[in-house]
């Protein structure tokens, strides 16, 4: 069982229906009765984050940004988070997991207005809850054939940061921050929506592939990305950690053939790159086209947290 | 660093006021602008739980349990679950933890609108998130001089399975069943504070003696319990694990001096037992009164994740 095969059993098990409910399980975050939107991230010590890599603050910060770049995805204004910690004996530990996720809430803006805090016999484990509000939301189902692929900023950073520690060496300084501070796209997910210029979002938390999947299987459509013009963090410097490496905490989306001056202003106004890398087509999947029109299919697409290990180590 | 002192820590850490909240963090849960409650609980494995103890739906069904018992404490009707789960290598576990989480959802008709899932290279971690919604909700502070103390049902159950299971003994069944199955407070709770009777309120997780403890800080005010007037659960036998057991999950309130009636109304209607088990007085803290008058301050007042240990096993 993959962890998108997990995930679609969690959700079967959990979802029933109901009224209070705009939105249910499946896309970045949930739509309630009254515009509130709310996802949870968890964040796991020698999963997510390890502190022989990152100070626990930093480790916090991050679980902070990914929960909060989930409401960017659904174009929704945060209000607020709430965070669960469980640690070792040593309850300091949480503090300075907790001074790290109020320093990604202070960015936007919003407080801690409550949570949880246990003791744990293994591994530190954050988990935090954005809430958030909206009028509507943009939902990963919205890509339609003829519409453009865009994303923000640049890809690979956080990926090379890792591959890096894996190595046994410090990473890229440029590469480290992109990993222990995830950029704030939450004024430009809320902008895009509003605008109705983005028709399908979802941040990049898995790998630029595997989330574009992830928009062309709930829109039943193809996604074309165009191998030359994705965006290569400067310190990543390799195509297939943009492609493949996860934890980027962008924003892809899809929007109309003829929304792409509107969406460079929103761009320059906002100090963020926003690049066309792809196209929406008819089929399934994704696909990567390279500048002479060749096509392939993209590798295993991400990181997935219950794959069976690759003997091989090639993919 | 105890438990109440690390949350103390933890909500100045992460507390900045907002105007997107009506109440913030250090009661029950937190209630926010458009009439949202919300809250999260963490169940660990080797602290809340054990797997050789109870099965894997057993705990989902006592996390679940657990998280809308906070909603109870505030006197507001659920609307949502979110569940985070980190496991171990097998996904199965995820599944059968997720299928009682729903059980939980289903007996208050809510679903599992979200979550999250990740890989634990340690111990099982649920985070539960409750959503709710109140017009106003029934706080921790709101306990006056004169008003009577409350307690549904019977306490210690929980408890007492716990320590069969730890002196390495199988629990009485009715035990085992307080600990898998905590009572639905929903209701009785949501009543409580819609008809204006429970003016403080908090559901019982640390223990009788520590939620009391709470409520009295946050009112300013002593409570004085009636040793004689603890309902003990039929499975535990012993006043102290009722008075320091924790796990009942049942609702303590105070009410006016004039409420007994209605108060005792109500609990007919809803079959659910409602017993007044002492007063609240000027002063601090909880006293413990016993049927000859005799007053003692109870022992070291439930349950505390980050005590130091006790080395002579007497408190």
């Amino acid at each position: 069982m993959n962890e998108n095969e997990l995930v679609r059993r969690l959700v079967s098990i959990g979802w029933r229906g109901s009224r209070a409910v705009r939105l249910g399980p499946g896309d970045d975050a949930a739509f309630l009765r009254g515009g509130m939107v709310i996802s949870t991230d968890l964040a796991v010590e020698g999963v997510h984050f390890r502190l022989d890599w990152i100070s626990p603050e930093e480790a916090g910060f991050r679980a902070g940004a990914a929960a909060l770049s989930d409401l960017a995805a659904m174009g929704a204004a945060p209000e607020a988070l709430l965070v669960s910690l469980a640690v070792r004996g040593e309850p300091s530990l949480a503090l300075e997991l907790q001074r790290g996720v109020r320093a990604a809430g202070d960015r936007v803006g919003v407080a801690i207005v409550g949570g949880d805090v246990s003791r744990s016999p293994g591994p530190a484990v954050l988990d935090v809850v954005a809430v958030g509000r909206a009028r509507t939301v943009t939902v990963r189902g919205g890509a339609e054939v003829g519409q453009g692929v865009w994303v923000s900023g640049a890809l690979g950073g956080a990926a090379a940061a890792v591959r890096a520690w894996e190595a046994g060496t410090e990473p890229d300084p440029r590469a480290r921050e992109r990993f222990v501070a995830p950029p704030d796209r939450v004024t430009l997910g809320v902008a895009l929506a509003d605008a109705g210029v983005a028709r399908a979002m979802i941040d990049i938390s898995d790998g630029l592939v595997a989330d574009a999947r992830r928009v062309a299987d709930a829109s039943r459509v193809m996604i074309r990305l165009d191998a030359g013009a994705i965006p290569v963090d400067d310190g990543a410097g390799d195509l297939n950690l943009a492609l493949e490496g996860g934890e980027d905490y962008e924003l892809m989306f899809t929007a109309p053939a003829g929304a792409g001056s509107r969406i460079r202003a929103l761009g320059q106004e906002m100090a963020v790159a926003l690049t066309r890398i792809g196209r929406v087509d008819e089929g399934e999947g994704v696909v990567l086209e390279d500048s002479l029109g060749r096509v392939r299919a993209p590798g295993r697409g991400g990181y997935d947290h219950f794959a069976t290990p690759d003997p091989g180590g090639a993919s």
